[in-house]
């Protein structure tokens, strides 16, 4: 049987640079610099430098660092740069990855929040930078008891990722230009059918969720080891008793109101994706269902949740 | 003007290990180590270290490395060793921090959540092991317009520490053999007045948040300098308008009901004690008051709360 924290560890994967596992860790990844070597954005894996290693005029490696060629030193010398990449990687069908090829963006930033670069959704990935969601909690409350239930949506059987597992009631990407609570208002409608001036009624958000993943830890050759800084808003959407979710877009297959036992049983059986999972232990603990003394890896949990990532993150 | 990451950063003061000021943070510190050198307890600062040296019976210093004598291979000989350096210690008025001698004792875990030893509270800040505390927001929320208001204290003006200053509605640290559940309803009593019957119906826990602390930043020499790793269980206490806090052991001048417009303009004019400013920004947060779209350090704010403590914490 799992533990709350195992379900944090799943999506917290990286060694912290005090754990003993940190230096083998490091060794393997290469560091993805900026153009002036000013910051870092992220971990590549070794199969991906083989193949920027065809690309000297945009990348300069050395020892364990890929560098953005001193040259591309705008914003669109390296979004034009990334796209030829893109392109012929796509086309040579380099990397499954890339099979999720979505025409959408995703914004890279700098340490003062500067834009760095606008990226393809699906090669950031593959470029180990940071990637901004949402995820809401579609809750109901009894007004008489209390008792908490949530909506569960399960993944539709054909979908490219984590197919047929649990998810959050509804969550999403940042997709440029949209921030968060755009990115709710444009998710609740497309996923739950929900609209916006319902919503903006009931969505209160509650933080956020940060980790280093990995869906295979320590592989260091395929992409299962790719490492990957997810920062993840976190909404509370509260659901009168009428109101029922349904997909508009057909992603989720059903969606079911669990009681917190379900979810809890479901939780620890392991039936969740593994992000979800870590944004219901988030749930639980900040309404009191999992507490200090119940759980024995409280702290622990609460600040792997919450890592401080070591690249410039996303500031308004 | 503060900002609210100004105020998390008060608390949070330690570079990570990817900043560029950390190296000449770490080369200034001295390490604590347990016996067998196998787990790292705490930083200690140059004039602590200077007075250990006058126990080679007790620790071997090397370096940058303060470890415990080998021989102290059990609690009671660890605790028996520091009990004799605390009442010399003590004796001879050497450090200010001792002034607040209080014979309660502190549990100082390994990395298995085994204790490693018990220590005076007072001796904590010295040795720089991480110490845990509660801190419970008593609210009052109007049922008609779901208004919030905090009950905010403010501190006795002959407190030893930050006198005068504003407090959470109560707070305490965890003396040993106290868990937090029971720390709350012996606070709850002791600095409000309120009854555990009540408390028992009305509080949540809403996680936990860790950090780094110095009094002041980068003092490498003084006392004020010492390293502080803390961990606090937070809580949420739902007043009814009827219940009216009162401090029991006068530790507290008065208490006031303030609106989150007041209690707003007072963190950001620095009148909370340091800790309990960030905790009132991680009640902004939770309750939806601090907003993504409304605060750009959001994503920041919230992983410094919650730092990885790289030393062992409590697990129950």
């Amino acid at each position: 049987m799992r533990t709350y924290l195992d379900i944090v560890k799943k999506v917290d994967v990286v060694p912290y640079s005090h754990e003993a596992e940190y230096d083998d860790f490091v060794s393997h990844f290469f560091r993805l610099k900026s153009h002036d070597g000013s910051f870092n954005l992220g971990y590549l894996i070794p199969s991906v430098v083989k193949e920027l290693f065809k690309y000297p005029q945009y990348f300069m490696i050395n020892d364990n660092i890929v560098k953005f060629s001193f040259s591309l030193d705008t914003i669109e010398k390296r979004e034009e740069a990334l796209e030829i990449i893109g392109n012929e990687w796509k086309n040579q069908g380099l990397f499954d990855t890339l099979k999720g090829w979505r025409n959408e963006k995703y914004t890279i930033y700098g340490p003062i929040n500067e834009v760095y670069f606008h990226l393809e959704r699906a090669m950031c990935p593959l470029f180990g930078v940071v990637m901004y969601g949402v995820h809401i909690n579609g809750y109901v409350k009894s007004p008489i008891t209390g008792e908490i239930k949530l909506w569960v949506p399960r993944r539709a059987a054909n979908k490219a990722t984590y197919p047929g597992m649990l998810d959050n009631t509804v969550a999403g990407g940042l997709g440029y230009p949209y921030g968060p609570i755009e990115t709710c208002y444009k998710e609740c409608y497309e996923e739950a059918g929900l609209e916006e001036s319902y919503v903006t009624k009931n969505i209160k958000s509650c933080g956020v969720i940060s980790y280093l993943y990995q869906l295979k830890p320590f592989d260091f050759e395929s992409e299962l080891g790719l490492v990957q800084p997810e920062v993840e808003y976190i909404y509370d959407l509260y659901m009168d008793e009428n109101t029922i979710p349904h997909p508009v877009d057909h992603k989720s297959e059903d969606f079911q109101l669990m009681t917190i036992d379900e979810v809890k049983k479901r939780l620890l059986n392991g039936e969740f994706k593994d992000n979800c999972g870590a944004i219901i232990v988030d749930f639980l603990i900040r309404h009191s269902i999992i507490t200090p003394e119940l759980e024995k890896d409280y702290i622990q949990i609460n600040s792997k949740l919450h890592r401080y990532l070591p690249f410039p993150v996303r500031s308004n």
